[in-house]
């Protein structure tokens, strides 16, 4: 314990801008032999079907199954894990779902349409994807919140097939995640993973329908394989390591802030927890409810590698200061820890999700609050938003030209396709102006 | 001419299915070698900035700058531009860029809130992007209505700084492309083009300003470097040749119809055609009008190579085989050629842009009615939307919530941490419930 050294940062220090900049500094690595054995499996499950996938699970992850139909896991099993889970877990579970369910639904995007002058008319159709594939990680990284946050809004969406899929190492199922499928509306589960699973979902096997998109969190090989298949369907973001920026007026209980970085902390050792605060004395504070907390903490040792390795405690001179270390952040987790949250709004320009005021610790919101836990990391949130109902639909432009709308659009565009030299685009717009056809 | 042919498929057929697979099948390649140089480039711009990048445009553009100043456009360029354009382009690309804005400002995003019974509340917080960067192609294939189609929906969406980069290959400006940039709003022009210009707006340099998000249609080069910056910034989608699915119940004009086969095969060899009928007479007026109207046209060979490499008129038995193929195809433009496009609607489930009746030319869509024309391409529409406000936008998830609101969340909250073993979660939840903290 004695040396534990959490990065200290003062804004007035000359190099402050260098120091943070350090500070955040991540690049997510892909070697090249990652890459080249992801590109063999996608090569072979896409020209050799289920039997490359089953040949995979059986070697990567000590499946002793021979057919594929025994990865297939029927609802029934679904049902059976809800129906068994204790009490507890089983409201717990029945609550978040229902909260995620009813904050997505105001995600919903509707169609729109509108009529000109002439009659023509003009709008957007929202429709929802055929079928979606959502990866869950296995193992010890089986997160029964995650298939909450991934499937429900794809379900709100309207996607009519959502295709899980969660490896099963040694053959361990975690019922709690087969409980949560079952409650978010999951259509069929597959016990494949790996790049394997990616590859079967994106070209499809005899077994595993191929899906339109696949979202969910998983180790390098499927973040790796997730990026080569984007393109052919769609991804979700690739996820760096999770963080969490805590602004903090002085006036949270320092125990609570101190737990507040613990919990994003104890994900893994790359995770980052900073606390911004004005009031130095705080500081100091909440870095003595560390070191009392720490050895309490039954993951003391990755919070602990976590908090030094990239860890900071920053005290600004001011508000201001603290608003601009935000913005430059673009925090995926911002617990506003302040008197007056609603306040600070206008000037949050970049964050994932604004955690606000002191009772709203961020692990609610990444259980059971409503809002998504699926959000962009790594400074991304400055052009990329939470997981949502909108991830799973698309729009398509609607154009009805009446006839008196064709002749006018008609002139425009035939002189700006002149103007690029597309004479046929000219000629087809011009067949619609009136007395020329 | 007598050896034109232009493929016939017929849904009868015993393997139409397959047929049509073979028909639409594209996959493009970036091969090893162009990753290998556009990696080499990123790596060289993102170290020696400005230097790499002057270097880089005296080698590709031939444009002898001898210093990074000379690769910037003042605004009064791009505003004489605009002011010495013939009348009617002037006006052409004034009511364009007019409607292009309108039909965009009906796609603004709202933030919203609402309050639980116990005080808490939920919301989502919208944001535009702080800065983007806009790649126009130059020589050839420089477009005016790209420019304008893909600046108005960041400039409607709020984004403060939009940097557009052109290449100017010996030194050649596009007075139309000028016009259009200082029309749509765009804040910043450097004539710099390939992947060392997505290298510049990714990394930045000390004169390019790092953007948040790239955006536009670019060489095999550009959409390398797209992609391998993706995740650093968000991109949009990297676009395949261009398609239309035109479906007509036969009575349209057969040169109109054949025209529009034309405007998107008159793009490039690799663009697509296809046309959808049940009137078996009427695809051969098509066929017929095809090979009347073929050498009067400009691009007389680039038709002639895409329709007969990529286009197809097809014979379906009825109207519900045509939705059948509609969806089969997810197309980037479709035409419903038809008497009550309306009634089609609700079973178009995947296209980029429905054209809407025999008045609506793709051609009047891809200057002037107002949807954007940067539409996804080769079956994407399964997954993604034509480019608009959203895609400038972001959203934070708003949480606050109330003593009450905590006191009951934490309990839920405790239950599932524990079960995922996240026991700082459980804690920092825990601290929140009533005489708990």
């Amino acid at each position: 314990m004695s040396n534990f050294e959490i990065t200290r940062l003062v804004s007035t220090q000359a190099d402050f801008n260098r120091q943070l900049d350090h500070l955040l500094a991540w690049e997510g690595v892909s070697n090249q032999d990652v890459q080249h054995r992801v590109s063999e499996i996608l090569h072979r499950v896409r020209t050799q079907g289920d039997r490359a996938v089953l040949e995979y699970t059986q070697q990567f992850d000590q499946v002793p199954a021979t057919s594929f139909a025994e990865l297939e896991l029927p609802q029934a099993r679904l049902q059976a894990a809800l129906d068994t889970l204790p009490a507890n877990q089983r409201q717990a579970l029945e609550a978040a779902a229902q909260r995620v369910r009813a904050y997505h639904e105001r995600q919903q995007q509707t169609s729109w349409q509108y009529q000109e002058v002439d009659g023509s008319l003009l709008g957007q159709q929202i429709t929802p994807m055929d079928r979606v594939g959502v990866y869950v990680p296995g193992g010890k990284a089986a997160y029964p919140s995650s298939v909450l946050m991934n499937v429900i809004p794809a379900h709100v969406a309207g996607v009519q097939e959502i295709i899980m899929v969660v490896p099963t190492p040694k053959g361990e199922l975690n019922e709690l995640v087969l409980a949560a499928a079952c409650l978010a509306g999951v259509t069929r589960v597959f016990t494949i993973g790996g790049a394997q699973a990616v590859a079967a979902l994106a070209y499809g096997t005899e077994s595993v329908p191929a899906v339109d998109k696949i979202v969910g969190p998983g180790n390098i090989y499927v973040a790796t394989a997730k990026r080569m298949v984007f393109g052919h369907v769609g991804i979700d973001m690739i996820a760096g390591p999770s963080e969490i920026l805590v602004v903090c007026d002085g006036q949270t209980p320092a125990d609570w802030i101190a737990m507040d970085l613990f919990s994003q902390a104890e994900h893994d050792e790359d995770a980052q927890s900073i606390l911004v605060s004005w009031d130095a004395d705080f500081i100091e504070q909440v870095s003595a409810s560390i070191e009392k907390l720490l050895p309490t903490m039954e993951r003391a040792e990755i919070i602990r590698t976590s908090l030094q390795q990239r860890g900071a405690l920053i005290h600004v001179a001011d508000q201001q200061e603290a608003v601009t270390i935000i913005n430059r952040i673009a925090p995926e987790h911002l617990e506003l820890s302040v008197e007056d949250p609603q306040a600070w709004l206008p000037s949050v320009r970049h964050a994932g999700a604004i955690f606000m005021g002191r009772y709203t610790a961020e692990a609610l919101g990444d259980y059971c609050a409503g809002p998504n836990h699926v959000l962009p990391t790594s400074g991304t949130a400055r052009f990329s938003s939470p997981l949502g109902v909108y991830d799973f639909q698309k729009r398509s432009s609607l154009i009805m030209c009446s006839a008196q709308g064709a002749h006018e659009l008609g002139q425009i565009a035939s002189v700006l396709a002149r103007g690029e030299h597309l004479s046929a685009h000219a000629r087809s717009a011009e067949y619609r102006i009136k007395n020329q056809s």
